[in-house]
């Protein structure tokens, strides 16, 4: 699917939430806030997992579709503040590792 | 930069964490745990914000480059989540407007 | 009820989790991850509202009735971690006021 | 230390908040936020250890010092949040724990 890119999932979101008057819930304060909610619904699933057994999630098709329905919400949501707040998240992310390969030297051999 | 995308950002990710030693923490729950933790960052710049405040945050820079910063930090740790548990978050959003499309209905005229 | 105190409450959940055999499963890690998620729940509630209709959610009694339930899980997460780590958390938080106070003089008329 | 009560505390969180001018910024919601951001950076402390080191936290002073800390945040932030919701925490969880008695029913020998 050649198409499925963070601007098209972006406009597919907006559209969603304009044809149901959602727009006006999503300021940033509340967008954050659901994000927020959000991966606190994904580490429910992990909360009382042990180490080996959060490796082992995806084996079992029903928490399989759970963490995967929870990764989409966390998101639907981190892109929907995005466009709010003009952020474009993949260049945000790549000057972040940058920085972080200055911050944090690597191993050395 | 066309090479920006998001297969691009998880191999840079990957590569990042493994010169570091890194990966033996990136368990499943320790990567969700940091997701929640991140998102939490960001909401902590929103917590006592008006709804009229939270739609400014950008207008001032050193703001906007926390809020940038923490976006970053969401998304880096989602990837990376993603990549550990074979799933493709795109495809993973797709599919969920897919089904919300179906659940809640468009308001009619 | 003058016997309904932190440290009775403490007791009637360590009894609860012991009797049902989840004590294994309460590690400091698992219990701050519950803690948090429970935190989380009670801003699900919350996360669309305006700060007036925030004000007004005891008005409504299924609200009222799952804030209410969201507080006690919170608090019931708190108090159980601070049994196995070995935390007083009323003078924890009495401390904590003192280090306050020196921290952030008040305000002079 | 006898007068050292939950509505003590409350108390002592009221004066502090209405010495500063900063109960404006307490509603219901921005509590919830603000617990919310507290029980993300207790998990912050945990976030990377094993089950076993989260197990020695309190063995480190240092470490010791901000879990309590953070714990008192947490505390701090539901304890202010039950007063302006006119919630009585500790009865709170008191019923719930009443629920969830008939909710889970013990293991049998």
């Amino acid at each position: 699917m050649t198409e499925l890119d963070v601007a098209a999932l972006q406009r597919r979101l907006a559209d969603f939430a304009t044809a149901r008057d959602w727009q006006r819930y999503h300021t940033p304060k509340n967008l954050v806030a659901a994000l927020s909610v959000e991966a606190s619904e994904l580490m429910e699933i992990f909360q009382w997992l042990t180490p080996e057994e959060s490796a082992r999630v995806m084996e079992e098709a029903e928490t399989a579709h759970r963490v995967t329905d929870e990764v989409a919400d966390v998101l639907a949501y981190l892109l929907q503040l995005c466009e709010v707040l003009g952020i474009d998240p993949l260049a945000a992310l790549d000057a972040k590792i940058d920085r972080n390969e200055r911050r944090f030297p690597r191993h050395m051999p």
